[in-house]
């Protein structure tokens, strides 16, 4: 029996939104949003998104007026009632009010800013200009929107019988990936796909299928918050290279940007505590970060490897906890850069009962399509959303891989020297 | 929005139904039935349900509660409005008004007869006996039943998403044989995969797949009236080993059993024409079957090869053609017994060019679970309804396999002695 009324809903849509709620977002943006909230709401930033693989046409394959019809409809979200409720009164890390009645007042009222779109060859330049807490809130659905309207793109040319088998290919994909860390027997993990999902019903697909094939101990949560809210599950996240490239960014001088890497964890320590303490080392290089970190940061719960050779940044994180007198059995790694299973297995066999290790699961759980499209057209690619400028001075990231790097190449050299960076070695980049 | 309705209308059914209306069943049985209820409603014959596949405890895993109530729901069928006028409206095989008034007058009016269910060990023994032409139409019906309760038994145990990759891993095994299949240019293929089906729902998911995979030219139908029916295809099918095994059961003396199998077709020959007119000559071996037919035989449209070795049974239909003086290339040779792709491409090597090829594939395309379940417990296995007396007299087969053979030994050597069957060549019979 058809239902009549749900298809005359479903037809007043003019568009089929992909971003369709504000929590549709990484939970440590919302975590960041409140510290810059509270302490830099007047810094004017701008983002951009820049794809790196430019072998991927965005703008051939995505038609602009769809692509404005989505982000004019996420400037129409607002936050519901339910959402802000979720977001007050649940308990995050085991911790309640986490968000404070001030950010709370303020997000209910919050709606997200105006964008800039222009076509440039095959590709589009799409810029958020703004006050901090307002264009950061873009990074993630933007990213989600580019992703999906790309998939939706490839997927547009195929049959009813071609979806469905290429989906049923895909979904065996991720449980056979899951059927492998199901023998892991101490693993946590995390899905940290919203950004470059393939869909957000896959992504969501996805992590139904990680609480059931994994349980709620192993698999630990979602980045998500609206799959996070609407599955009951656990928002996971901490905080990201964005806060200490702006921070680096606003550094009047040399001897203050060798700090700011620093004086961003020391206000996070005075915001957030627990699990929420987790070190980024990598922006600036890991190896010098920690060599020249104040020791209070050794007392921080854990270290996010997220560039470089992740057992290099691992047996590093180790080596300064025991130079800093901690018991590194007593602390976290989390990996979070381009995993796949066999990487999982690899870290796991080799850091198991050294430290307490967490996975943060991205592209390769929730877009693993490599091979599955017609001419391999819905392999996932290197799209990000980054600050590029903070008050009209740009921003620099370096990361543990040299092919991370982001900034213009005269501030690149000037961080390298500020923070000491000598010889990395180039990591393909993947995802 | 959930449909309320739907729910509740659900909910009513004390059970899920499996076979939900009388043409869920082989085209072939009503060409049969229509010629059986003109001249033979007077026999009374007794089919039985024989699991040859012993090592799957049908009774252990079926609840003979379901069992009944599934048969029970069945005798409540009657032929509807709609299915009534598509068979008497329709064009099958390019001709109108196939089914006769008075046949169809009595179809309307038709119910199941009884059935006799009885536990022997871990098997069931289902009976039906009675009038030939109410009996017969058990056969499909009661495999599709006990096939698909021993689907949702084993089913029963499994979560969603381990059902759900279940399913994503058999239609990309389907896909992906459909795309084999589509390499061939000439191939002529059809559906004949009722009796032996995982389950309705996936019957009909195979068709809509060999519909959008191959089109309605390569893909030529389906056996199943019901979905015939509803996907607007060709129904298909002409004849099959119960009318000569009744046939010859009846039969009074040697003499009258040799003449038997050629009778049969006699009476088609004057109830059915052009494409219906198909030899199905293995049910007394397929060699000395040919070599005693009557010269009217070689003007038929075709050659049905079931059993036996398929590339022997073509050579010896090709041989025989030519032996009255007929053109091979101007006949058509069906394969129908045990088909998957690997045969299927070899038989079209092999044989392409030299006859007009039709591909009847039945449980590898409907029930190729093989593999998939826990413990390969969804694998196909080996059910068949059989007539197995008539008027008080049992039915022998011998077909050109000797592990298919079936009925009491003395009357099978009998058979042999009358039909003239030397030695033959085992083959695996493995669904």
């Amino acid at each position: 029996m058809v239902d009549i009324a749900t298809r005359v809903y479903d037809h007043a849509w003019r568009i089929d939104p992909i971003v369709r709620s504000l929590l549709d977002t990484d939970f440590y943006k919302l975590l960041m949003l409140q510290t810059v909230f509270r302490r830099h709401a007047d810094v004017r930033v701008k983002f951009s998104l820049i794809n790196r693989t430019t072998s991927v046409p965005l703008a051939d394959l995505i038609d602009e007026g769809e692509l404005r019809s989505q982000l004019d409809h996420i400037r129409g979200l607002r936050l519901s009632r339910g959402e802000s409720t979720w977001l007050r009164g649940n308990t995050f890390y085991g911790k309640r009010w986490m968000f404070g009645p001030d950010f709370m007042a303020w997000l209910e009222e919050f709606r997200m800013p105006e964008y800039r779109l222009e076509r440039r060859g095959d590709q589009y330049e799409l810029t958020f200009e703004g006050s901090w807490p307002e264009v950061m809130m873009w990074e993630i659905p933007a990213l989600a929107v580019l992703m999906e309207l790309r998939s939706r793109a490839v997927l547009k040319g195929m049959g009813r019988f071609e979806l469905q088998v290429l989906y049923a290919r895909a979904m065996t994909r991720v449980w056979e990936k899951i059927e492998r860390l199901r023998a892991l027997p101490d693993l946590r993990i995390s899905d940290f796909g919203t950004r470059r999902r393939h869909s957000f019903l896959w992504q969501d697909w996805c992590v139904a299928a990680m609480i059931e094939g994994l349980g709620t101990t192993k698999f630990q949560g979602s980045s998500n918050c609206l799959i996070a809210m609407r599955r009951d599950i656990e928002a996971i996240g901490t905080n990201a290279h964005e806060l200490p490239m702006v921070f680096a960014a606003l550094a009047e001088d040399d001897a203050a940007l060798a700090e700011a890497p620093y004086k961003v964890l020391e206000h996070w320590h005075e915001d957030y505590d627990g699990n929420l303490r987790v070190i980024l080392p990598d922006t600036y290089g890991t190896e010098g970060f920690l060599r020249k970190a104040p020791d209070w940061l050794s007392s921080w719960t854990g270290i996010r490897i997220d560039s470089g050779e992740p057992e290099v940044g691992a047996e590093t994180a180790i080596a300064w906890w025991e130079s800093r007198g901690q018991d590194p059995r007593e602390k976290l790694v989390i990996f979070s850069d381009g995993l796949d299973v066999d990487r999982i297995e690899a870290l796991y066999a080799r850091f198991h009962g050294r430290v307490k290790i967490g996975f943060g699961w991205g592209t390769l759980l929730t877009n693993d399509f490599r091979g599955l499209g017609p001419d391999d057209s819905l392999a996932p690619f290197s799209l990000v959303c980054k600050a590029v400028s903070a008050n009209g001075r740009p921003t620099v990231k370096l990361s543990d891989n040299p092919g991370k790097a982001v900034g213009p190449a005269d501030q690149v050299e000037r961080y390298k020297r500020v923070f000491g960076i000598g010889a990395q070695t180039a990591q393909p980049v993947l995802v």
